[in-house]
């Protein structure tokens, strides 16, 4: 399991709503949410799966998004 | 030419520059977005493309979406 973090163009409990759900459809089993900041906009996630994968659900959402670790 | 109205669950700008992106991703020359309004969390738009192809951009938001007309 590895540790990311992303920086998400995220305003309101709405966007980080939506982050949640994108992540949700990747399976709740394979990305563990560590925490979703909208203050710092910042997103951790432990997962499984290559962060390739996790930035393109998050790319989904029509936000700028980059992955900073 | 057809008009479909959408409501969906925006509550910032972001989350309507959030639906601007993912309905500009179907084409600018084939969506015409007339309105959106997170007051009134109203996206307006006039299009060729199926109703149902509309929705399912938006809903890749994460976002709470239905058709209202």
């Amino acid at each position: 399991m590895t540790q990311y973090v992303f920086e998400m163009a995220m305003t309101c409990g709405g966007c980080a709503n939506a982050a949640r759900r994108v992540l949700g459809k990747l399976g709740e089993d394979k990305v563990k949410i560590d925490d979703i900041n909208v203050e710092t906009k910042k997103i951790t996630v432990t997962t499984d799966l290559p962060a390739s994968e996790v930035l393109e659900a998050l790319k989904k959402t029509g936000k700028e998004i980059k992955q900073l670790a």
